[in-house]
């Protein structure tokens, strides 16, 4: 079972992977959470690249590579091994978030963004766990908590981009969407999530 | 004019073009000399993870998109402004290396480099010049000059494999492709190139 959580900045995603982490294994389901980009060795020293502020001109088609090599390497690393050992993996962003970010905001569009994540298409999620938040109140709980990488200083405008973004996906992929509305506090978010995740996978 | 100069390691590919760019210049076209994987400075950095002797657990799919990312930034940093400035852009690799070394040699097969490389295909070269040259010939050649990279340090069978490619990309894209026998002495090798480019550009 290969279990993906999508958001924007500040949406909670973090937290929530560790509650629900411990809800499995409450429940006796082995797992284990990691995140994108990154997860790996090579994995993250292409992050570095990615989220470095000071790569400022780094083209809107070489970061959707850049995600999409980050990404493969941490499959055939990382999920693909878990999952072989009938564990379930949490993973903290994943192919949506490209579409989403490059695909939509960026506007490369689904159709490029997907032709390059060929190798992450043979393996989609099971389900997608997508807190939807006013992006206004995420950007002020990520900036509160400190540095901001190049992506998260993007305009409010592209971050409500990426809202769109995900809200058309949740359309194209509905049988995998579990769209969780994350205006509320973080216990209420962990609840609502939990009470959905248990209806599919218990 | 975009002109690509491919073929294995140790093939004289570096002194040939500085050759070619000095031969341009004495004829009046202004050009410039470049290289692959790297070229910008993002690009370096994606070089360095590409072809640092200790990322030995690279997938195979994740080099072919780090390649091709690196080849994005450096076409929208320097080759294409080049172009655009009407001057003679000299590339020490592009696509078809991606397609020979990762497309056959790995088997990623052509299809699934080509899709990764959708922006690189939109700015195909109107000539690559192949030096086409025994693999024991070229690797001694590149062992002799000293650091090998981690491609450098594929066995022999992989880099007879990477030639076999080559010669079969020079049939699939016949109109561009400029064969020089490299078994010969540089000198010999800069003539007859020199021969053949001044027939198509001068």
């Amino acid at each position: 079972m290969f279990i993906t959580f999508e958001g924007g900045e500040g949406s909670g995603k973090t937290s929530l992977i560790k509650a629900v982490s411990k809800w499995l294994f409450d429940n006796n389901l082995p797992n284990i959470t990691t995140r994108e980009p990154g997860g790996s060795e090579i994995a993250e020293k292409i992050r570095d690249i990615l989220l470095d502020v000071d790569n400022e001109n780094i083209a809107f088609e070489t970061e959707a590579l850049l995600f999409a090599a980050a990404r493969t390497q941490h499959l055939k690393e990382v999920v693909l091994p878990a999952l072989a050992e009938n564990q379930v993996v949490l993973c903290d962003r994943y192919l949506d978030s490209s579409l989403a970010y490059q695909g939509y905001a960026r506007k490369l569009g689904f159709e490029a963004v997907l032709k390059i994540n060929y190798f992450a298409l043979k393996h989609l999620p099971n389900f997608t766990v997508y807190i939807d938040i006013d992006p206004k109140v995420g950007l002020k709980r990520a900036g509160s908590r400190g540095k901001l990488n190049r992506l998260d200083l993007e305009e409010l405008s592209f971050h409500q981009k990426v809202r769109e973004g995900y809200l058309e996906l949740s359309k194209i992929y509905q049988d995998r969407y579990l769209i969780i509305d994350g205006n509320c506090s973080l216990n209420n978010l962990i609840e609502k999530t939990i009470n959905e995740l248990a209806k599919v996978i218990l």
